[in-house]
């Protein structure tokens, strides 16, 4: 099945967190379960914090990342276009709040669901809860918006090559 | 010098952002200016958001770090106490607030800098800018509690060991 991060064009597709053209990322793969999306993710053993649970470093990661991916395909849901087709949504992120509402163990997979709060011209409002099991552990809302000309790479230059850098 | 983060005891020291015993993270260090706190932090060429740009999930990272970092010294501070002594400070993360106001330039080193907004009893907020050359990038807000007893890695029991987990 197609992920949210999947669509990226290959320009597009190096993001720490999630993106399938970086070797030492997190690669976060984000779905649509119906009205809200959702990604698994399972922590490697040094993302701790306080031994025995979860770096929040590490959950605002992919909180973050799963919310750019949900607010994408909700992009082209409002426009009732299919995922990926072109020209192509991406979008980066203006703020991020998280909220660590309890520990979160490492070991476990983690499951992240996301809820579209709005999506108003080039901004989508994303609610993020991350659940151990049962509980929910770490709650986040980004906002998100659609990435701008300054920050797109040249895809007609030299291979690489970014305006502005 | 030492780093507010050289002062964590051993057991406490393997956080993914700042932990000197971690072998995979970013072992970011951080020290007083004055009243203020600062770190200063290269990220690596993957910690790519964008390609050119800085990850957002890094930066909220590293934000973090800082922040938990400037609390527990300035828990420190606030009792007179010389940073490291016993019992030792460390706070972890209640809520972490990040604005990415512009893109951050991937390649030149970052400066982070820590003000104390509050110190009231086990809550310390704290403040963080992250800035290029002149420029900043990045502000944050970091809500950083001192590590509750449930937390805490047993230290007389067989190594590693974790209660509650």
């Amino acid at each position: 099945m197609m992920a949210f991060q999947d669509q990226y064009p290959d320009e597009l597709a190096h993001c720490f967190g999630c993106g399938r053209l970086n070797a030492h990322g997190h690669h976060l793969r984000s779905f649509w379960d119906g009205e809200t999306s959702v990604a698994r993710f399972t922590p490697e053993p040094f993302h701790t914090a306080i031994p025995g649970f979860v770096n929040g470093g590490v959950l605002a990661s992919i909180v973050d990342c799963h919310a750019t991916g949900t607010a994408a395909a909700a992009a082209y849901r409002a426009e009732g276009r299919e995922l990926g087709s072109l020209p192509p949504h991406r979008f980066v992120t203006a703020s991020l709040r998280v909220d660590y509402q309890r520990p979160t163990p490492l070991g476990p997979e983690l499951l992240l669901r996301g809820q579209v709060r709005s999506v108003t011209g080039r901004k989508v409002v994303i609610e993020v809860s991350v659940s151990v099991g049962a509980e929910v552990t770490v709650r986040g809302e980004v906002v998100c918006v659609e990435l701008p000309e300054t920050m797109r790479p040249r895809t007609d230059g030299p291979s690489g090559s970014v305006p502005g850098r």
